[in-house]
């Protein structure tokens, strides 16, 4: 078994056409291993899948039937992820994000693949009582696919202290920017930063701010944005950390929280588009900050994002919109 | 749609041949309702289904064939509910109890049964910060047993909120006793009440006590027993307060705690046996103390539990074990 430096590994990315699990799966492939995405494109995109990686269009559901002992790890990040959708078809995500994942395991405890980075979320936390957020703050999952995550997370735990899985969680706070060819496309798209660079690209009127009135700095909801790059990065430390037996979980994010307005300020500032903005009422389940807590990435992976100025962020996700919309005027 | 008074109902009893579900089932055959008892006879015994009440061996991932819009409320006891082998055998857990209801509520979903009684358990909480525990209280399961349950606590959350299920969740605490024809056998055993009956029994010479050296008064773990009678009374009232679109999580206790000690001197005072035991080490995972606030239930369901005695609780299940040996013994 190899880990992420010296020699090289064969990695199985479920998920690997989405945001996510494509950036890590370039990672995976810039560092010298053999990449596999496994990729039912029930929200990814066959494009998205980084050149050089082999591609099965499957479900996690059918992992067994190309996991191996070849592979040295799984890093699995299909899952449903749409929060506004969790709570009106609650069903679909404990189907296919819990379910799915209970298949996967089994397919890995088959194949004697004994390692897992696990694309968890910072939803799994809840209203949070204190920020910065710690692990092991209290898991009060306010909505349907947050309340999935945990499920997996105390799944792998199971896993990891039965039959010896080494594994880590990675609890991402708000993910931004793009790396190159991949980035951000969700449909529908929900994520602060592409709605707003939408507004810039004419393909939305203005953008609409669900609350100014919250006790921060600006009235406007506080989140820790982190660049899909150090993200990613993240993710090969966690590859090489596992320990046979044990299960990480660590918090992903800057531990520096911007407003709703700093990111509409900024999206003006590098795209040179005014971005009307519209304030709309709170929505329920918003907590006015969402902060990390990332000593433990650092301490235990030795994690060092490099890439937290929000300017940076958003230029790399201009950049990649702009790539998305003349593909899309050449296609 | 009838409730637990006045006009009867029909009710389907997941895991009727089981402990509590069986003792469920047998108070609604007493208040006048049609009871269906479905149960797959993993860990049930056929003849633990009360005299009256309809018989299904069937598993509910199944429940389709059986459910339809002429059943008022499902009561939902069909579970793997041992702690050890939940941390031996996780994904038997997760597939079962989990994927089991999953399968469940959307059976539930197609017939338009839209009420919800749930067996869940203080093992969601895990370690307790604060006693009574209360059920706001942070959950940190410490097995997969709990995590399991915990899982299906947040299904339901989920399913309420999007679907209108009216659902009440139990959370038990340490349930004892038995009721008439229905008691507790577990094989194996694993509950300290029981446990203790057999040494009386002579079917064990000593009664292991794992630790006496907790923070407690006498050294040993403090629990919270709750008769069986009492928590069947719960479910009823639990059916009655399900109301449409809303998650009701209500602990059942008596908010009294009883050390292991003083349940071990209790059955010496009802069996007249000396009941030698055994200091044992603690075991990993065995809190000092774990009482229940009992508080939500009395307030939101009426629920006056009356059978709060130890000696009373001790001399219920003493009977009920005499009973099953001299059946044991006649054929």
């Amino acid at each position: 078994m190899s880990g992420t430096t010296g020699t090289s590994g064969k990695y199985l990315v479920t998920g690997g056409a989405g945001y996510v699990g494509s950036v890590v799966a370039q990672h995976l492939l810039e560092a010298g291993h053999e990449v596999v995405v496994l990729d039912n494109l029930s929200t990814g995109f066959r494009e998205g899948v980084p050149a050089g990686a082999s591609f099965i269009e499957g479900d996690i559901r059918d992992a067994a039937k190309w996991l191996d002992a070849s592979f040295d790890a799984v890093l699995h990040f299909a899952a449903f992820s749409q929060v506004g959708e969790s709570v009106v078809k609650p069903e679909k995500y404990w189907d296919n994000n819990v379910g799915g994942t209970m298949a996967l395991l089994g397919a890995m405890r088959e194949a004697g693949v004994r390692k897992l980075v696990f694309s968890s979320t910072a939803a799994t936390y809840g209203e949070p009582q204190q920020v910065p957020i710690v692990e092991s703050a209290p898991t009060q999952p306010t909505n349907p696919y947050g309340a999935s995550k945990l499920a997996v997370d105390h799944m792998i735990s199971g896993e990891a202290a039965a039959h010896g899985l080494g594994a880590v969680s990675l609890r991402y706070f708000n993910v931004a920017g793009a790396y190159g060819e991949q980035g951000e496309r969700h449909d529908p798209e929900s994520h602060l930063i592409p709605l707003v660079l939408q507004v810039a690209q004419g393909r939305r009127e203005a953008i609409s701010v669900f609350g100014d009135d919250y006790p921060t700095p600006d009235g406007t909801c506080v989140r820790d944005y982190i660049h899909v790059a150090d993200l990613a990065e993240a993710h090969l430390l966690a590859v090489a950390a596992a320990k046979p037996g044990e299960h990480l979980i660590c918090n992903l994010g800057n531990g520096n929280g911007f407003s709703v307005r700093e990111v509409i300020e900024t999206v003006r500032e590098v795209t040179g588009h005014p971005i009307p903005e519209v304030v709309a009422p709170r929505r329920g389940g918003d907590p006015a900050v969402l902060v990390a807590s990332a000593a433990t990435a650092r301490e235990q992976l030795g994690w060092n994002p490099s890439r937290a100025d929000l300017a940076g962020i958003v230029a790399d996700a201009w950049e990649f919109a702009q790539h998305i919309a003349s593909s899309a005027r050449e296609s």
